[in-house]
Order: C-alpha cells, then sequence, then structure tokens
C-alpha cells in the first residue's frame, strides 16, 4: 500500500477501505508514514467526511495502536463519562464517586487543559500530594477497590491519537467531526469500558459552537460506539455560560465537594444528576433515569459520595483533608472585583471570553509546556437573565500578579453584555441522543 | 505570523493575503515552516483554489526564493515554450533553434522525464558528451551567443517550487491547477523571460485528460502571467495520440532532427510552426501568426535551424555529428513488432499506457532515482482513424532486455483500440487561450 494512493482516494471522495487505514494509522505511528502524509489525509477527511465503516476502523486502529486495557475480571458494568469540553466543568470530580457507590464502575482517565477550557488533572493537581500518573496496573486495582479512578491518560494509551492530535493541532485539521470522534472514542474504548456517556456542549464556551454541529458529533460518535459494540449515550448540554460558579482550578475542585456536600450550584448538581442517571442506567443499576437520579441524589445527601471520594484522593497520595480545609488547597494572595458600569439585565456571555481570563490570570495554558497557578480564579456572581444594577459585582478574582489580573479583566469586561431586555436562558440540557 | 492561521484561512474559504503567502512559502523553504503544515495548506488548495492575487502573489514568491537570472542586457526578447507533458513530444528540440534563427532567445530550461511522460534533458543526454548541467553565467552566454540554449533547471532555481513538488507528489495534491500553474510559472519566469507560449496538452496522454481541465489551467496561467507583468499565450493541444512517431529517447531526437532537416512528421512540423509563430509574434519580429509560419518554414528548408542547432550542441559539449548520423547514438540491440489481431480501424488509443510501455522498455523512469536506457524506444506505425488489417504492423519497438520487453508488450496491446468504424481524429490544435 502506498499512502498517497489512499490520501487520493480520500481526496477523491471514495470509501478507503479497513486494511487501508489500520495500514496508514500503524504505519504512522511507526513513523514509517510521514507527518506530511498523514496532514494531508486529515485535510482531505476534513473535507470528505468519513462513512460509519472508515470512522469505526479509524477508531479502532488507534485504541490498538497502544494497550487496551482488559478489565473484565473486575466484576460490574464500567461506564465512563467524557466531555467535549467547556469552561467550569468540574462534573467528573463529583459524578465519578457517586456513580461508584450506586454500583457502576467508572474506569476515568482525564486530561489537562489547554487554552479557554480547564482539565480534571489540573484541578485535582491542587490537593497536596495526590498524583494522577499512575500506570495501568494501579489504575485497574482503584477501580476494583474503589469503583473509580481518578488517573491521567496513560503514556501506552492510544499513542496513535496523540501522534495525530499534536500533527492536526498544527495543520488545522483539529475541527473535523469525523477526527474529533475518532480521537475521543479510540481513548476512552481503550480504557476497557463497556459504555460511555458524552457530555457534548455547544455555545459560546464549547469546541461546537452551534447545537448542529454538537449534534453532530454526538451523532457520529453514538453511532460508531454502536458499530464497535459498546453502548454510547450522548447529552448535548449548553455551554453559553459558565457551568456552576468557579473557574480555576483548587476553587472548581471545592465546588465540585460542594455537591458532594449537597451544597453545590443548582446547574452543577443537576447535570451530575442526569449524566450519573446516564450511566446508572447504562449500567444496569437504575430501571430508569428517574430511578437513577433518587439512588445518586440519596448518595450525595448522605454523604457516601464525599466519603468514597476522601478514600480515593488518600490512595492516589493525596491530603484527605483537602475536602473539609479549603485553606490546604492554593489560595491565589489577592482578590479583585468586576462590577456593572451599566443597568439592565444580562444578555449574555462569551464563555470561552471567561475561559481566557481564567488562563490569563494563571490558572490555564497558552501552550502545553505552560505551567499553571491553582490557587488563582474565577467566580462567576451572575447568570444569563439576571438584572444588573450599577456597581453591582458580576465577578470575582482571584491572583498573585497585577499584570495578570489587568489582562483578565479586559478579557472579562469583554466577555459579559448587560442589555435593556430580560433574556430567557436556554435549558443545560439541550437534547439527549 | 503561524502557518496554522493561514491553512485555516484558507481551508475556510477566505483569501489568503499576499505577505502569508510571501511568509509561508520563504518560511517552508527554509524548513521553519514543516512539510506536515505545507502538506495540509496544499491540500485545502486543492479544495478551495486560490484566486488572482494569491495565484500572483504564490508565483513570485516561489519564483524569488532562488536565483532570478537577469538577461536584460542580452540585446532582443526572450520567449520560452513550455508543455505540460505528453507522449512524444520532441518539440523544444527543434523549436528552439528555429525561433533563435528567426531572431528570438529561446532561454530554455528543461526537465527530466518521470512516469509515462518523456524529457528533454533525457532525450538530449542520448548525444555523446553533451552536457545540460551547467551554470546560470554560461546558460547566459549562451543564449546570447547562440540564441537559445537547452539546459537543465540549476539548482538555483526556484528551490521553493523543487521542495513543494517533491511534498506534492508524495500527497496527492498534484493535480491542482493553482500548484501546477504556480509550478511551472515560477520556473520559467525565473529564467529572465519576457514571455512564455504554453502548450497546454489535453488528452489520454496528457496530465489533463479533459478540455476543460486544460482549459481552465491554460486560462490561469495567461491571467496569472499579465498580473505578473509578462506575456503568456497558451495553445490547448490534443495528447490523444502520440506526437510524431517516435517514443523514447534517441529515436526522438532524431526525428526532432528530422524535423529540421524538413523531414519530420506532419503533426510535430504543424505543432512546432504554431508554437513558434506565436513566439515569433510575441517576440515582435513576426506581424502576424502567417508571417511566423513562414518564416520559421524557412529557417527549417534552408537547413539554419540544423546548422543552429549543431552549433549548440558543439557548444554544449556533445557531438555534432549525431545530428548526421543515427549510430553515433545508442541503438538498442534487438527489434520487435506489435501486428493487429484483428481487421478494422484505429480507434482510439490510451496514450498514457503507451507512454508506460516505453518507460518498461527503460526509456523512462518510474522513480526520479532510476536510470534510462537511450536506446530504447517504439515507433507507432498508426494514428487515429487508420484503416487496419490483421498482421498489419501496428507499432515496432527497440529492446534490449526480455523481460522488458514482455512488459513493454503487454502494456502495449492493452492501449492500441481497434474497432469496427472509421474515427475522426481531433484537429491537433484544438484551441487558443
Amino acid at each position: 500500500m502506498r499512502a498517497v494512493d489512499v490520501i487520493r482516494k480520500k481526496r477523491d471522495g471514495g470509501a478507503v477501505s479497513v486494511e487501508e487505514i489500520q495500514w496508514l494509522v500503524d504505519a504512522h505511528t511507526r513513523g514509517e508514514v510521514g507527518d506530511d502524509q498523514m496532514a494531508a489525509f486529515a485535510m482531505a477527511v476534513y473535507f470528505k467526511g468519513m462513512n460509519a465503516a472508515e470512522l469505526a476502523a479509524l477508531t479502532e486502529a488507534m485504541m490498538r495502536s497502544g494497550n487496551v486495557i482488559d478489565l473484565s475480571d473486575v466484576p460490574g458494568k464500567k461506564i465512563d463519562k467524557h466531555s467535549t469540553g467547556g469552561v467550569g466543568d468540574k462534573v467528573s470530580i463529583c459524578l465519578a464517586p457517586l456513580v461508584a457507590v450506586c454500583g457502576v464502575r467508572v474506569p476515568m482517565m482525564s486530561g489537562r487543559g489547554l487554552g479557554h477550557t480547564g482539565g480534571t488533572l489540573d484541578k485535582l493537581s491542587a490537593i497536596p500530594g495526590f498524583s494522577s500518573q499512575l500506570d495501568d496496573e494501579r489504575f485497574r486495582e482503584l477501580v476494583e477497590t474503589h469503583g473509580f479512578a481518578l488517573i491521567g491518560q496513560t503514556d501506552s494509551l492510544a499513542p496513535a491519537d496523540k501522534k495525530l492530535y499534536a500533527l492536526r493541532d498544527v495543520t488545522a485539521t483539529v475541527e473535523s467531526i469525523p477526527l474529533i470522534s475518532a480521537s475521543i472514542l479510540s481513548k476512552k474504548l481503550a480504557e476497557g469500558i463497556d459504555g460511555l456517556v458524552l457530555d457534548v456542549k455547544a455555545g459560546s464556551g464549547a469546541f461546537m459552537k452551534s447545537l448542529d454541529d454538537a449534534r453532530n458529533l454526538a451523532k457520529t460518535m453514538v453511532s460508531v460506539g454502536e458499530k464497535m459494540g459498546r453502548s454510547v449515550r450522548a447529552l448535548i448540554t449548553n455551554m453559553d455560560q459558565v457551568l456552576g460558579v468557579a473557574v480555576g482550578n483548587a476553587n472548581e475542585l471545592w465546588e465540585a465537594f460542594d455537591v458532594l456536600k449537597g451544597e453545590g450550584p443548582a446547574d452543577l448538581v443537576q447535570l451530575t444528576l442526569e449524566l450519573g442517571a446516564e450511566m446508572l442506567l447504562m449500567g444496569g443499576v437504575a430501571d430508569s433515569l428517574e430511578d437513577g437520579r433518587t439512588r445518586l441524589t440519596r448518595a450525595m445527601k448522605d454523604g457516601r459520595g464525599l466519603e468514597r471520594l476522601r478514600r480515593l484522593v488518600e490512595a492516589q497520595g493525596g491530603d484527605p483533608k483537602a475536602l473539609d480545609d479549603r485553606t490546604v488547597m492554593p489560595m491565589a494572595e489577592h482578590r479583585f472585583e468586576l462590577a456593572a458600569t451599566s443597568a439592565g439585565f444580562v444578555g449574555g456571555f462569551d464563555v470561552e471570553g471567561i475561559g481566557r481570563a481564567a488562563m490569563l490570570l494563571g490558572a490555564g495554558r497558552a501552550r502545553i509546556q505552560d505551567s499553571i497557578d491553582t490557587g488563582v480564579g474565577l467566580e462567576m456572581r451572575v447568570r444569563i437573565g439576571d438584572p444588573v444594577e450599577v456597581g453591582q459585582p458580576l465577578c470575582l478574582g482571584t491572583y498573585n500578579d497585577e499584570a495578570r489580573r489587568l489582562q483578565a479583566t479586559a478579557a472579562l469586561e469583554a466577555a459579559i453584555r448587560i442589555q435593556e431586555q430580560p433574556e430567557a436562558p436556554l435549558p443545560l440540557i439541550r437534547e439527549r441522543v
């Protein structure tokens, strides 16, 4: 086989065979097909898409490029959740222990943040001593003992995806639904899961700005999952405003703990319950979504979720006092406030701009090699539709560096729209796929 | 500037600025932008095309990536001819001396053959001692002294094109009209010419199989040339059958000498006169195409063209006896004949297949590093519309290797179509652009 023939076939809109895709992915991973040819292939896929068979083959080839974890001897259903990324999304941290308490295992591998979106691993790194870099064997043990784990993707997981993702990032081929789908599913299915619940976000803070694109991605992933013999469900959720209140790392983590203490913000609690109910239903533990919500709510109210997380944090080397005492985690030295300069109603947010403001404060990374400050962050004081008076605080922030605060404030000011008319917010759960 | 932003802009159908294109080409040539990013850009151009300003900028940037030869102190107009490549196309060798004799200078730099098409340099290499690897200064001297030169593209000529062409070859982005156009024009305009006459071939032996594609390429090059302040004209010519009779190297060269002796095959003579007349008109030496044809015919009949070529061959180190004595050049040891197995009329050729048959004999290269045998070749005995009897020779061949002959014969048999009805051939000159 020659890569140029495979590229040409895709370029001309023909269907590439399972064997050709398998060969291309393997040869690229081994370095026998160069980044030049893979970049041309990715751009051809951007324009011509992929049919279901091609996409399943791509996902399978990327998944099998590294270790596929075998959890078959761990009893019970293994169901994971994946979010396409938003601002203030700390759901994984409160969701995983609640689902585990209810009897479904959650073998969760998370990533770090980049650009305007944060990453679960970055948030967890605010807990002193907590280690997320564990190997496959330790991961297995945690899932068996605690019912879940909160670790980073191991190096052995889908190396083909790592290589292709880095390439897509510099060749303007990130925004391709088949390539996004294969990237997500290849990693998730390599975790050894039986099923996956997707949180596909749509809106100004999401990767998919439009509902159409989000729906398209959700449908694609659900159908590829089915083709590969796994249960996949997706919720399309609103990302036109920050999820919850906190944007940052230690502060987001604390908000996730609040959920487990029954004190979380309403939207964050709702999303946790909705995603969790899907996982319990898929895992055969709940009879219905309603039953799932009830079980999860119980685990939240009676403190079992918090306790389960505490034990996992300890097992992963973290200081369990962090769950009870905010001062155990980093806190920035200074505070600032962004006040309204006009009266009216909150019309909307540029949520990506808010995420970028948090990044500028130091809570996120512009480049993959940047280090972050887990103690800085934002707290949104208003939501879409809220009435606003002049001088009323719209957002509070914590910072350690004045120059960074200035940059972040400018970004924030541009990201909040005040208007004269009231505005009705969109529902949090927009569709189920 | 970041390459990823330029790629994204092109991918999304936006117009890339002159500065962005200049930067991208320069950075790629210097190795600061990688082949991965350039491949993605090329594929985006394949799908989205380029507007006139982008294309002029790309051509200019590629042209200026190396030496741009200055022939301004060589008196007279400098006009070159370029063919998009066909089978049996030996026009350059008889055209250049005839045009030079008529008073227009022809600073011709040619290439080597690849795949089914031959290259002028390969054909010239059949002359013992002939050297086509000369530097820019020697090139200038030859154009000044002899009115033309027949050399290979120097290393300093448009290195950006060399690099991009090699990349396109492996990434299925060769077949992009803007990229083809920029590749041709950047090299030709770097020769220091005032004008260019293009022979854009259309048909089964051409790069452009359809008249539409050929017309599109011709129009693109004419308009970019104009935008860059050079005269560019194009003839769209038929490549549904071999040009002339001979396909190979020494045999093609000999056929070009035949033209200069007034004994060339009609189609080859016609194309030489048509292209030459355009060059004389463009160079201000002829008043009309008719006048141009008359001048060229005179230079052909009275032997001045042959004499001019003889002196150039000598100046480039070649044995001038090659022009008079066929045995001075390599001749294959054995001969074969392909005879008709059915009666009827020649319905058509797969001319690319004929070119491939010659390549299989050893006359051409499958890969750029292959060596060739200038003594082997084919001689087509029939043309479209000719009546054919069973046993009548359709093609003669010369060979040195039996295994190669077998491969070539199989390719040839598949490339000649005999049918019951007579067939009217297309005119040689299809359009003028």
